[in-house]
């Protein structure tokens, strides 16, 4: 069969003829050659995709039950491969597997399988549901039982399985992940629990039936899906899947993978996360990005002709607009004001949606009720929408009884509903009375269903299940478009269009560009425009489309924050929220109008138990080292974790018992010394956790996996107890001359030699404004930033402080917060002359002399923090 | 006739009756509500077009006469605007002109005007060529002559006047623009008269008919656009437009608008753009390269419609392939070949460009004559060229009568040439007989025509005139994608789908694959995908693109740099390559490998000629500040015009007077000071450029244009010379005891209470990876960093060194250069203590003890340098 149909590909007819050669195949994908092996997988897809896609999990499952931990690449040998192939295979797969695109493919790949089956099991669901309904049509309450029953118990078991398995599950994902990227450690966002219960748990909210939405959590999902991966691929073969920095460029390729293969978008994906996610963007992971989401989406696509569901590749809701007019230039105000209400209406349903959390979390007793019984909530919504979507009910007016997925399709329709009507034309459609109702206009319909789903869609978000909100607003913002287009198509029946020729109106472009306008302004994202165009695989209303997202964002982000920034807030995520537009005061804000004067040092001369001060007051994770207390010239940063290294090792059992050796032969006792060594040696193998006050100092420490760092931790429980509760330690320490020696030893000057000191933290000036700080620190990631003059430290700058300045001074009301420093400066000629006066004092201090002092021009000093970028 | 089409905009009414209400139009366009403006203008423009396009002319022009620099804003006032809406105007004007979106408006405008009045203009030229040819075809030669003096006269005075008025013109631009937003300062790349010299270059050369293109320049010009757009701003308004950072920010979105408005591509205009010219891409500036460029588009393309040329906005180049099933999912692996043979022509394509430049130059003969005479090589190449496809000639086989734009449209036509023949298909396009000829094969005319324009426009693109590569790429590309489409369309006449229905093959679109996946290939980009759905108006065939595109940049960068990386290095522009991908053995070379050890520093009690020295031995722009020469504690660094500024301060005319006063009364004796004064003040007044010798030092300060600097320069100057020629000073300096009191203050130890220090520049540590400080440079734009160790300055890293390190390593030969210590480290153990010591030492000096040293723990030391960006 095959042979005759492509005889330009030999492969591919050995790949029909030989089950086994699909291996071959799959591990000569491995091969350097990227190009010829990838058109080797294409050209196998189409005789067999099947075992392709089998021969991947295959090989998956394979490796799977060995122990990741220990497995070395020589006991890959037990593979169940063909022989030929087997030391081939092994080669390609030891030299190229730390290849970037070998992950990308195997990510697309499974991300694709992941969105293939849950839509598959989502469809399932909802037409489970239908056919309860169906079947219960004799008797009305019954079927409403079943109508309502149905989504509020998957729903509950939705909630109640990711509640238990992992609440990190619950939501969109979208602001942990752009928190995760910004360089913040959210570990347990990341687990193989979160996975299966942000899949799991979406899959059944989706069958619900409920307005949510699958985007927003596919790109959570898919992030999972590559760290998980990376971690499997690191455990397997090591080296280059352990960089950390490589885990972030794949998570922001994962989350372009998580968009593209739930639409079917690669390119609007990759768009999409980037502006989502991203705040700079480093063009040289582009294209992982655009790789894995073609890739992935192109499987997710295969599958579904694989599946018989398509004849061949096509967009997932495909429009047949005409192509020779698609729009009059006359038709355009109309466009931009779709726009503009859109953007009014994206930034009303961020409002909606953070008032009923706010709503919630400030009425005491129903917080305290919610959060006893965490399942209500979501059974109660869930059960006054449906309520509200019986279709025999008030369903009826609002085309209740369609999944979101057929109210899309009818939406993007290319007839005119309001001149054609809608039951002759939707003949391809088996919901075509949905729309239709006897009594009532096809506009009120159109309103009922826009005004219903908008403040549904805005509650069922709200619910503790894993789900967007962006499938949810395409619709409305579609459904919206639609109404405007009708009502074009009502004013001119014949077109706008006057020469001749008559081009009527095309409400499914108004709809298409409504879908990319409200979805644009409830994200704040331009790529929405990309992303239509994909879904609908047809770009002609381009203009039309882009015009009217940048005026709905333009309108949306200067009323609200984008939905994702605003759930950042509710979660109070630790994120450092972007400058907005044209605020062009924060250039007068600066460093030292924001900066922590009262920094945490230690000094070149500091004693241990200045270093066991310091160490109990801040919180910070570093600690500036400076040369004294007169100079503080900054010499560095130190870690927490290596300082408590220091103490311990300068307190450790080992020092000890030479201590108490040496004391023993000096005093000739030799029964103290005994009991001494047993007490010490109990001490150094003790496993019990410490004692309740001291598992703060430890929560510090137990990132460091490092043993001599754990080592030493235990050592500093035991020396914070000393100061802390003396009394204690007396019992602890039965031997006086060790609480004496202790004392001793915290004395002595820090020997710095055995510790890490990192040369060049982050500096900044006193006069660095607070825009340029802010760009700084989200390029390079920082936690925190020095200030200095002149090599002297005088400030600490953290993430903390910044965020605080910035969202002082973007403040709702629009009362900006002006730091009380900055009113001085504006009179211009009151330059600070700190800087050239701590210049002065420490060149005094070399030369011993005494010069008299000019006024630095004012000139210079305003350049002074223009230097660090512009150089 | 407007009243009754569009009720719902009564201003449109008002517009269409009043042609001064036009005005007060644009100057709501200026009112905050972007939003409700935009839709105003929008609904103007399909009135009355031409007036609101006028009126921003006439605003322009209106301004121009007056002096920009002088331009006060009281004096807006005489403007001739209608009295009722002066006085709002102005109000909107000074609060609003501020605003990024207002530039951006104005910058699309401009643009969108040039480049539909150069597509005219071009248009016009080579229906001039045909009329000439078509006008002479009684006599061959005389038609020959025509058709080749034609070109040959347009492209020597393209080249001619584009390197009298500024040679800064020729080319694409890009590489400069890359370089430019790089940080990079080109000042001459952004002035008027390359302006001028670019736009009415291009003009002239695509008017020849020579395949040339017209994005790359075009780029170029919406830069020089911008650039002058915001100096023009900033001398009228001050303020907002002055600042460095904002006009960088501008240029990025001007590079968008580039493309943009060349093709009537906004989203892939963005995209190319970022991917062309960015290595970190700020997300926040997204919207205005949106916004500016969806703009340029609008307005680019309603030029068309005014022009009556289009009935409604569509694309440039509409392609009408079927949309119900595109293409056979089997036809895939016949894309991805496509892709993978694009990757290698693209590949051929760079290497042949740089060839025929290296050749040329290596060549002294040949390069001797051209540089003589500069016009002979366009000339030639042009003669060459022209004679080629002189239609009656060799034209007649490879289409040569056709322009690019006629070929395009030709080449996705979406009929099949091969089955159906060509001529009954042409219906609609004049030249229906230039791809039919009577003895030729459809075939071997498309094969001559790729061939023949293969090494045509590669060649061409080498002369000196403003040109691109894209469009003749984009051609040679979708002809190659036709006669892989054509060959398809014999081998399965009747498609390949078995299912029953016949699906012919569509070779059209194999062009539009063949087309994005060649100039993606040369580029080095992706969004050339985007670039073709937004020409064609179709994105039907999204998925091939994709895979092509991925599949041909694959190929093509695993063995040839983009083309603009190419003339970068060709041109040896200032710029920073990408690292590529994969190279795994970056994170093996360290700073302490490529840093330079010499660094030049001054100390705090360095003296005046210690300063000197330093100026005239190093040739960096700033120069290290340490404490002493014992501690080398960095504190900061100083500006190679502070300090040049400084010395001239120390030996200046006031000082120098004031000595001779004092000297004089000390002596008493008042001829010889009257002389010396008499000379000092010649000195400096002097205007009269100076020696020869030292305008290498003069260059240096020529771009720092405070009053202050520029007045210690002539005294630099001189003093440079004091020391240089101490006889010809000894004529300058006519006394003595001048020469003497200048060696006094030279040995004077420097005041630096009048000088700026840059406090905090940028450091590294000698283990920080290669990997991570590309990172940073191309973060933060860096020049050079320096390298320290417990804050002890050992070295120096300039850009130039990370270039070398870069492209040594990478080289094409395969073999990796490997520095010299790096073979040391991977010992493991010998790790080395060299940061410990330095603190050691330091802490010794402070503490005068000695301890007996232990060595560092190696895992510690591995991590050291991962301290600064992952903390």
């Amino acid at each position: 069969m095959l042979e005759c149909i492509c005889p330009s590909f030999p492969l591919a007819f050995l790949c029909s003829c030989c089950p086994h050669f699909s291996f071959l195949i799959f591990f000569c994908a491995l091969s350097p050659f990227l190009s010829l092996s990838l058109s080797l997988s294409l050209s196998a897809c189409y005789c067999d995709y099947f075992s392709l896609i089998l021969c991947f999990i295959f090989l998956w499952f394979s490796l799977s039950p060995f122990s990741p931990t220990h497995l070395s690449l020589s006991s890959l040998s037990p593979l169940s491969l063909s022989p030929v192939c087997t030391s081939r295979c092994q080669k390609f797969l030891i030299s190229r597997v730390g290849e970037d695109w070998i992950f990308l493919i195997l990510l697309g790949l499974v991300m694709a399988l992941v969105s293939w089956v849950m839509d598959y099991a989502i469809a399932f669901c909802q037409q489970a549901q239908k056919w309860m309904y169906g079947g219960l049509d004799s008797n009305m309450l019954l079927q409403y039982l079943a109508w309502v029953t149905y989504p509020v118990v998957l729903i509950t078991f939705s909630a109640g399985f990711t509640q238990i398995l992992s609440p990190q599950a619950v939501g969109s994902g979208i602001p942990e992940m752009k928190t995760i990227l910004r360089g913040v450690v959210l570990k347990e966002y990341l687990t193989f629990k979160t996975f299966v219960a942000k899949v799991i748990g979406l899959t059944c909210a989706l069958g619900s039936g409920m307005p949510l939405g699958k985007e927003g959590p596919f790109v959570h999902v898919a992030s999972l899906c590559a760290a998980l991966l990376s971690k499997f691929l690191a455990a397997l073969f090591g080296g280059i899947y352990k960089n950390e920095l490589r885990n972030t460029e794949m998570l922001s390729a994962a989350c372009a993978v998580g968009v593209g293969c739930c639409f079917a978008a690669p390119i609007g994906g990759v768009l999409f996360s980037i502006e989502v996610t991203s705040t700079f963007f480093a063009v040289r992971n582009y294209w992982r990005g655009f790789f894995a989401a073609t890739f992935s989406a192109f499987i997710f696509r295969v599958l579904a002709v694989w599946n018989q569901d398509e004849e061949t590749i096509t967009a997932l809701f495909k429009t047949r607009f005409r192509l020779d007019f698609p729009f009059d230039l006359q038709e355009l105000p109309a466009f931009a004001i779709l726009g503009i209400a859109c953007g009014f209406g994206g930034a009303l349903f961020v409002y909606l949606n953070r008032l009923i959390v706010e709503c919630m979390r400030k009425q005491k007793t129903i917080n305290k009720f919610l959060l006893r019984k965490r399942l209500v909530y979501p059974a109660m919504v869930t059960l006054i929408i449906s309520t509200l979507t019986f279709p025999p009910g008030f369903g009826q007016f609002m085309a209740g009884q369609l999944t979101q997925h057929e109210s899309l399709v009818a939406l993007l329709d290319n007839r005119t509903w309001c001149r054609q009507g809608v039951a002759e034309e939707f003949d391809y459609i088996s919901h075509s009375h949905a729309w239709k109702h006897p009594q009532v206009n096809v506009f009120i319909t159109l309103i009922l269903f826009i005004v219903m789903k908008f403040w549904m869609s805005a509650v069922a978000t709200t619910m503790p299940v894993p789900c967007g909100a962006f499938m949810p607003v395409f619709l409305i913002g579609a459904a919206f478009g639609r109404l405007v287009g009708e009502t074009m198509a009502v004013m001119f029946p014949d077109g706008i269009h006057a020469d001749g020729s008559v081009y009527p109106i095309v409400p499914g472009g108004y709809a298409v560009v409504g879908a990319a306008a409200l979805s644009g302004a409830v994200t704040h994202t331009v790529s929405t425009a990309v992303i239509v165009f994909e879904l609908t695989g047809q770009i002609s209303h381009i203009l039309p489309v882009m015009i009217a997202v940048i005026l709905a964002n333009a309108v949306a982000q200067s009323l609200q924050p984008s939905l994702y920034d605003s759930i950042i807030r509710i979660k109070k995520l630790p994120y450092l929220p972007e400058l907005g537009m044209g605020h062009h005061e924060k250039y007068n804000i600066r460093v030292e109008d924001i900066m922590v004067r009262d920094v945490r040092y230690i000094t070149l001369s500091s004693s241990y138990r200045e270093v066991q001060e310091v160490l109990m007051t801040g919180q910070l994770k570093t600690l500036a080292l400076v040369e004294s207390t007169d100079s503080m010239i900054l010499l560095g940063s130190i870690e927490r974790s290596q300082l408590q290294s220091l103490l311990s090792l300068q307190l450790g059992p080992t020092r000890r018992l030479d201590h108490l050796r040496r004391h023993a032969q000096d005093n000739g006792t030799h029964t103290h010394t005994l009991g001494a060594h047993a007490h010490l040696t109990s001490l150094d193998t003790m496993d019990s956790p410490p004692s309740p006050p001291c598992t703060h100092t430890h929560s510090y420490t137990s990132n460091t996996s490092n043993t001599s760092a754990r080592h030493g931790v235990r050592f500093l429980v035991s020396v914070a107890e000393v100061s802390r509760t003396p009394a204690h330690v007396r019992i602890l320490n039965p031997l006086p001359q060790i609480a004496e020696w202790e004392e001793q030893q915290l004395d002595e000057p820090v020997d710095f030699n055995n510790c890490k000191i990192d040369p060049a933290p982050f500096q900044l000036v006193e006069r660095t404004s607070l825009h340029k700080t802010h760009t700084i620190f989200s390029l390079l990631g920082l936690d925190h930033a020095y200030v200095t003059s002149t090599g002297r430290l005088v400030g600490v700058v953290s993430l903390r402080e910044l965020r605080k300045a910035i969202e002082g001074s973007v403040t709702v009301t629009g009362v900006k917060v002006r730091p009380p420093l900055a009113s001085f400066r504006d009179s211009g000629n009151t330059t600070s002359v700190s800087e050239v006066t701590e210049l002065h004092k420490l060149w005094n201090r070399h030369r011993g002399l005494s010069l008299p002092r000019e006024p630095t021009p004012p000139d210079m000093e305003d350049q002074l923090d223009l230097v660090f970028l512009c150089e």
